[in-house]
């Protein structure tokens, strides 16, 4: 059973004057928890930017295996300390998926150590996002391509860490591409960034970017973990030789 | 002084049925080493198909600092010897530059290890050249994007190794995406592998394309070179114990 | 259920001269298959030098979800045409799994494109090898570092592209070190090299050797396949405005 | 010519019960300083904890092309502040290396992301520095191995973002290996980490020790370099067709 931790800020489904009041009344949490919740070896929990600390303490975190997170708005009101503590528990092995404008988000760019920025625009496009490691667990069950009828165009230079794959790559209507799916390892655990997902689309209605997300999921989960991996061991030296 | 060979198989370009024999009447070569020739640091040799074993011996490269490599429809007239000799040579230091079709050559395929497909098609769509990677010397003075008019589309899924830089990505009007220029290390050599070039498209005289491929020479050329990597060295133990 | 396939060329073992012949009298690749033979998830067969065309043909491989192989002193009596399947069917996402002299063989300098080389000596050297990436698959319950009381001496700088992952690094008595165990994506397939191995020793008889064979084994196992990944598709174009 | 700023602690070296105030007795930076000196394409200033903010403004970092970071038992006492701007600076362009316990550094945790940590041990071991990347830029002009007579030992597995290059790998006498030499790219700038110079051993005199450090300040001088990555850019979408 795979412990699944969804956090998002929960700011722009509030406002009733976005269109993300409409496509995700209960909040962009709850629609990825809800799909989630038809998987068998997944367990899911849900946190938002209204509960204290975020609902994110290290004894949370101990008992998640994966963490997904969105943000956008409100990044700036994540506390430094919940950062502090994504990066510490995906070093000891906890596994994270960024969705969407969580690449400038405090616990991505903790984990990046890069600028994370890139150039955007919301002029409704067509985005049509390419598999381009098909043999990449997180692409399993993916076609060669699907389109999502309007998105928020993301597009390079991406200021991101060379990923170690690049399992997706986006093309935007308006001339623009993105290395869309990517992942890293960091110290014991797995990061995947996802690049759909603005809050005034219905793209986690999707079905492929719902699998893309299980697949994701599965993969970044635990396969070794320890309690805290900032330790450094000073181990005793071993002689083997002039004996 | 960069010592610069540019290998053209020199085929379309001379079928009067074929737009590039007026685009490149002395062939995609001599447009090439045309534009390189006004560089003070470079002195430049072309080959063909049409020469001696493609104009290619161990001795050759040995005093060729970079290789050019364009083919396309007589990839299997080129003999496996010449693709081992290059392999070679990029081992021993050389650097290599892989064009457009060049992608499923002999010597390109030899040092990917890969099988080096992709989807293509012939439907005069507009390019956007992204740079990826700005910071990259091959990026050099290059806007952060670029078009060329009409290119043959490449898309995705590229069958190469992950690249250890991803210098440039390509856009097609058609919907495609690319990654366009793509850099490795292979033994103490250095290849780069550049997308647009379709015989059928004047893109050799474009401004942007003739800087990426004068950037490319340049960080190609060898910084470490030997005489044969192929040999395992077999050196004495050197004891530092039980003095 | 995973099939495996070992090859072993199978010369010094036949060598009343070599130490081989007593540690391993039914040849290296029996022994590796009798403690594979174990598991409830794989099924092995094994093939030798001995065997017509070395036991290897593209149906044989068809069938086949991870290869294992080991050679050294008759490499070159390997055809070409066995490297090339062995080649092909990696990129189709068959595993690939190389055995310490295997470095040199012909499959596997056709999958890197490098020249592979390294510097050894035959020293009865102590190796320590250190896990350095934990979290790695391959590296599934081993401990921080195991020890082998004789090996090859295996040093750098090895001759390998840079690999994805390396899971293991040796350190040799007599003062060498050597990235032992590296990852690499090729096409659809994944392949793993292994350092120890050495014909006149019971490495192969060693628990923490005899784990890191089956974790590699079930590491590479397809989880994507095609039958011919060499095509490259030319699909038509899609329009979404207004041409 | 290239501008380079040697941060120190200079903790250790006060300290008359230190070996470091004996060997090094106007600081670690001072000799590292005193060997960069030499050099006609550089120009030097050092700073240290006792200066105010380290001596590091945003404005001293626009002044610097390539920053060199020693820290080891005063790592908490660099404000944070520091770590971010020598993060956003490394993103604008500038180049860094980071020299042995800077591992633990808050700047090169902050761009790795990762814990960073190792094993250690304080016994005198021997290091012998192996070459692993001869045709790297900073390998040039380095033999195969070189050794260091005393050292701490670092050990694997170092919980560090798998490197672009490993250039150098360690081998110590009492057993452990270590990835010594490690490039990464952060943003527009190049980070070099390299693992010898503990304050208790001679090291900074070592003349293979100062070549690499030179080689490292050639290398990660900007080729790059902007005023604020932080940006993320909105451009207008441009039609190319009919819309």
């Amino acid at each position: 059973m795979i412990r699944v931790l969804v956090f998002n800020e929960f700011q722009h489904e509030k406002d009733p004057n976005c269109r993300a009041s409409t496509i995700y009344p209960e909040g962009i949490h709850t629609a990825i928890a809800g799909f989630l919740n038809k998987e068998a070896d997944l367990t899911v929990k849900t946190c938002t930017l209204d509960d204290k600390n975020c609902g994110i303490t290290e004894a949370v975190l101990k008992e998640t295996d994966v963490l997904l997170w969105w943000g956008h708005m409100a990044h700036h009101r994540v506390p430094d300390e919940v950062a502090e503590l994504v990066y510490r528990e995906v070093n000891n092995g906890m596994g994270a998926v960024f969705l969407h404008s969580a690449h400038k988000s405090k616990p991505f760019m903790r984990l990046m150590g890069t600028d994370c920025s890139l150039i955007w625009r919301e002029s409704d496009d067509l985005e049509r996002i390419w598999t381009t490691t098909p043999s990449h667990p997180i692409a399993s069950g993916l076609p060669p391509y699907f389109e999502l009828p309007g998105e928020e165009t993301y597009g390079e230079a991406f200021g991101i860490p060379t990923p170690e794959d690049i399992v997706f790559m986006g093309w935007f209507e308006g001339g623009e591409v993105f290395r869309s799916g990517c992942t890293w390892r960091r110290g014991h655990g797995r990061v995947f960034y996802f690049q759909p997902g603005h809050e005034t689309y219905p793209t986690y209605y999707d079905e492929n970017v719902q699998r893309v997300i299980r697949n994701a999921i599965r993969w970044a989960a635990p396969v070794y973990r320890v309690q805290n991996s900032m330790d450094c061991p000073n181990p005793p030296r071993v002689h083997h030789w002039g004996k």
